[in-house]
């Protein structure tokens, strides 16, 4: 039933058990349950689902792997069942009706085991949807003559960037919308965020219509389009400064210390697995570490991934409204994911993996090197010098990173999942492209709502708030969460308890409900949470082992308590959600982001709101943490025509995991014996006698 | 009257001219004003006290360049005035009295200028002191005895971390103290962490005698020592894992981007003065930016430094309540600072300095390599892709650092002063080495004051509160704060101004006086502050020129209200405090942090307390900023027996000073046009053809 895919690019024949002696080759096409689809299997799929749906003409909205049910999955995987039956999930749309069903094919059975018509949702908008906008709104006669009246005849320099639509109460879902954003350029390389223009346009997906054009007037009068240019790419700039920098050349002469085994990482001790998928990109799934201190392989996380974010726009008025793309639900980050070039965008040696997802008609599509592998020196992994004898050990951290970069219209966004070798995990990303930009009258100011970064352009204040999915798998699959805030001892001054007053402890406080959990940072505690396993304590601390979720860079929402913006994404409203673990529950903003209203209740659509509303318990049992993280930002000057990367992450640290410092096996980068550090005084003879042979005679003083 | 340094190691001669045509060679052998004393300047200087004071006998308990005075140096820079007199500060304490003096000598006029007495202080304990403690204790026949009842009669095996003693009500201001924290190693690279003593002593550091002798009994019982070892040292630890990890190698062929002309360092448009000294550590002055829109060189800080930081531990019981080490003001952090090594710290082409500081006798010291000044690459500078045709440009970021590493016995701090090229400074503190613990009964538990990292082993939980003092020179010297708060719109949701209800904004709260200026982080507004030039707006934005203060790790000290911790350590209370700028006015904990009692009004020993308490007006004026930074540390077993390294940093970001982004100028890493990003779809047909010829015949689905 599986292709051979040994010839294609990027992969790697999967081999079942890597360590057998002998590898069993009748194994050899096996793909591990949580691999991509394949270019064939894809092209299976879409051709059973052709065949079921027969005479009806249909557009795969997506078509991608249905991941095993986790029971499934682990029981495969402890080996007491057999290999789950691949099987591939579609949502397609009945073209000219615009019904939409939800399809689950079984590629061991060639058959479709479901077909689930789904009814008041919007998928997701592909990479083709977003390319309708802009074809059927340059040509619309209404919009040229937008053009045509503030100057601009020659409709090839005007662009108009689609976006999901937000909400505009005009319509309901019985229409596919995007709003069209409109710039101009003056050459084929110009910033089109230089050039905003004044209107906007709303245009039906499926009827590839302009449904409205919507002119913004400030007295009156149309906005001027800015045609001041401010550029950034090199046929612009001056290479005055060109030899300014040397180069760093990070090179691995003796190769990588990481080992793929199909799509199966190994690297100092961990194992993964990296999947990636058209809405998510990618994910990681089935972390587990060698404990070099038990002797045996331990499980950390089932699956990683980041499941929804949005980019709420503080301008209040309309059409600005309307901003606040929910990049992964809306567009998915796996669409919207960036082929990568060695040098460009890491340094060293790097692995890449492709991306396999669909196109509209249900053929396979292949971005290649959309994911990145690589390694990176972190700097001092740990040092002590014995300031008695200036012993010094030290050795040197690294970090593994599994990457991707993505380009939403103007913002690109680079996801960099980070494994260290103290057994962190931390997810940084780093937000850099192009403001959104507006045009705006000589009568009018950008504040407080926006910046104007050059003149007449207004860059709106924003945010980006991202919500990163762990199912943790803390040594084993019942976990809890304990909430951790420092706190004064409440004994007080000069109470027996506490005589002197810095008594300070870390309060546990367990959140045994999803009501209970849903959370937010507290600086004043230095608020952090702990997944913990209450079923295996640490032989010393005598604690549950535990991984710690530091994240303190999560601001909330800003939209208005009742406003559809925090409605549609309420997930942003907590830090930290936790629900007990249920398949195929993964988007806090719900399945179907698109035009959705976040009303509760909805059959076929239900957000975190509905599942925190179970309230059910989540104490020792199979839970999932949602940790929003992010940033606001009000734009500078300096983020202008092109934004240096802004970092941002959240990192899950062991905390009383391991008995020791899990890095102890790393060699040292230098066992050093140093007088110098100890006593300065030590050197002066030394210094004496270099400073006299050197300046011979001329110590005058 | 200044030596010819030209074959000291690590100096190059200084040129007060770089970029005459011809280097005036007349001007070779002066000093910039702001270097550190020279080797001959530590001999001349110690030679003048001496001989002013003769016939007392004195300890030097420090020798040091005297800074000129600001508004001296200003002149001097501004060539409006000329070179200021190289001076010498010293604390020097008269043997056998211990009265303690300040000491100011003219270097130029070859005199003593002024000799201040000062009363009620205890001046920093230097390496010097802190050996005292060790060998006058181990000597001490209680010392020996309390040794001999737990079983320990060899005392070359006992080990004695000499502390500061923080406070301790039995003795006064005429005594210098410390408190001396008891080990036992079982073999000369043993990690005496893991086996603590269950007593402690208090040393008269003049006198050098214990005073006393502090045994905690359990129940009237001796604790035992935990003999188990823990070790971290490659002589301990088994080399199974040592081929796991491949060389990662980093090189600049062509060497580093930056220049040193003496002390002054050049690198991407910056310009900077790097300063060390014995209490400081590593001093960063006169930074400058090339502005390329503007065409002119803009001064962003005055002076750079950590200034202080406390590690108040949060154990109650009696003698834990004295650990709270105050590593600049009692130690210096100058004076601790490791003599650093190639390839162990940093990797690349590293530049070091010296450092030359005084021993007790008034001889100069040199620690070798003590500053490290290298490059790193630091990943996507900018990235942006045209998703329409794939065109791609990014660059790549790199950091400049100037670093040092102090042990403070058993913990170690990495201090990283990092400038990048979208002109942003961050310091980055690194924390590792080792755990203070404390042995445990077996009838006690550690919780909730710390963890048992191993069996009968406590490690108390801690804060690490830092403070980085920015004098701030935003494009001039008066500049003024203003506190950046999110928000949301005031305005109602569904009003005209909110309709819905998305509004946003950053509300900028001007801080007027000192006392207004004392703050602290708050999470729900992400605020931030900007320090601003009130007299410059920029052009586009129309709002005046800042740096943005960055600072969301900044817990509070947990010392409750009253106790002597809190009152010492007064500084740690608020994320920043702004006062005007004074000569000399430095340490916000005192300028004499030992024994201090922080006390308000103290005649020679004021502390932000007291500079706040005047409530000056700070705007548009000559400022300087105190910023708290650092974490709460709950040990966890990872961090045993050698803590891997723990990141806390704070940054300043050009916010609204540059017209643009200031990194335009650095060349792209690549530009690209590729159209595989944009269309998956695209690459079907080629990979139709990759798959085809590998695979040939074998797609047989």
């Amino acid at each position: 039933m599986i292709a051979d895919t040994s010839s294609i690019a990027g992969y790697t024949i999967y081999r079942e058990e890597a360590n057998d002696a002998a590898p069993d080759l009748s194994k050899a096409r096996l793909a591990h349950p949580l691999d991509q689809l394949s270019i064939e299997e894809i092209r299976v799929a879409s051709g059973l689902i052709r065949q079921y749906a027969s005479p009806k003409t249909l557009k795969f909205n997506c078509l991608t792997l249905r991941e095993p049910k986790k029971n499934e999955y682990a029981a495969f995987r402890s080996g007491s069942a057999p290999r789950p039956d691949r099987r591939a999930f579609a949502i397609i749309i009945e073209k000219e009706t615009a019904q939409v069903a939800e399809v689950v094919v079984n590629l061991a059975t060639s058959s479709v085991e479901t077909w689930k018509p789904v009814t008041d949702v919007a998928p997701t908008l592909t990479l083709e949807d977003l390319d309708i906008c802009e074809t059927v709104a340059r040509a619309d006669p209404r919009v040229i003559e937008a053009c045509r009246e503030i100057g601009i005849t020659d409709m090839s320099k005007v662009f108009i960037d689609a976006w999901a639509v937000g909400f505009d109460h005009r319509w309901g879902l019985d229409r596919r919308l995007q709003q069209g954003i409109i710039y101009y350029r003056n050459s084929a390389n110009d910033n089109q965020y230089a050039h905003p223009l004044d209107f906007s346009v709303i245009v039906d997906t499926e009827k590839e219509v302009v449904l409205a054009v919507d002119i913004r007037r400030v007295n009156g009068e149309r906005v001027k389009v800015p045609l001041e240019e401010h550029n950034y790419m090199p046929e612009f700039i001056g290479d005055t400064f060109k030899n300014k920098l040397k180069p760093i050349s990070i090179t691995q002469p003796e190769g990588v210390s990481f080992q793929l085994i199909g799509n199966e990482l190994l690297w100092a001790g961990y194992r993964m697995h990296i999947g990636f998928n058209y809405r998510e990109g990618i994910v990681i799934s089935d972390v587990r570490m060698h404990d070099q201190y038990e002797g045996r392989e331990r499980s950390l996380f089932n699956r990683i991934s980041v499941v929804e974010m949005v980019v709420p726009y503080g301008n209040p008025d309309p059409p600005h409204h309307r901003k606040h793309a929910f990049d992964v639900g809306e567009y998915g980050t796996g669409l919207m994911t960036n082929s990568l070039k060695l040098g460009c965008d890491c340094k060293g040696v790097i692995h890449y993996l492709d991306a396999v997802m669909a196109t509209g008609s249900g053929e396979p599509a292949v971005v290649k090197n959309a994911i990145c592998i690589h390694e990176e020196d972190n700097g001092l992994l740990y040092k002590h010098t014995d300031y008695r004898d200036g012993t010094v050990t030290s050795a040197r951290d690294r970090k593994l990173i599994i990457s991707q970069i993505i380009t939403a219209a103007n913002y690109e966004y680079a996801f960099y999942h980070i494994f260290t070798l103290d057994g962190t995990y931390k997810l940084e990303i780093k937000l850099t492209g192009m403001l959104n930009t507006y045009c705006m009258a000589p009568s009018e100011s950008a504040a407080p709502y926006g910046t104007e970064v050059a003149p007449a352009i207004n860059a709106h204040n924003h945010q980006h708030i991202f919500s990163l999915r762990v199912d943790p798998e803390i040594d084993g699959s019942n976990n809890s969460i304990l909430q951790s805030d420092a706190m004064m001892s409440e004994a007080p001054l000069g109470s027996a308890e506490n005589p002197y007053g810095n008594g300070f402890y870390c309060k546990k406080t367990p959140l045994r409900t999803s009501k209970e959990a849903a959370t937010s940072y507290k600086h004043e505690t230095s608020r952090s949470w702990d997944i913990i396993n209450p079923n295996r304590l640490n032989p010393s601390a005598k604690k549950p082992v535990a991984y710690k979720i530091l994240n303190n860079n999560c601001p909330s929402i800003l939209a208005k308590p009742g406003s559809m913006v925090r409605k549609r994404a309420a997930f942003a409203q907590e830090s930290l959600w936790v629900v007990p673990y249920k398949d195929y529950e993964l988007f806090p903003a719900g399945d179907y982001v698109c035009q959705s209203g976040g009303d509760e209740g909805h059959p076929h659509n239900s957000t975190i709101v509905d599942w925190v509303a179970r309230d059910e318990p989540i104490e020792n049992t199979d839970i999932v943490c949602y940790i929003q993280f992010g940033l606001t930002h009000f734009p500078r000057t300096e983020d202008f025509p092109v934004m240096p990367a802004e970092p941002v992450s959240v990192m899950l640290r062991a905390s009383n995991f391991f008995q020791k410092n899990p890095a102890l096996w790393v060699p040292p980068s230098a066992v050093v014996k140093d007088d110098v550090s100890r006593y300065a005084s030590d050197l002066v003879n030394d210094l004496k006698a270099q400073c006299c042979a050197g300046s011979s005679g001329s110590s005058k003083l």
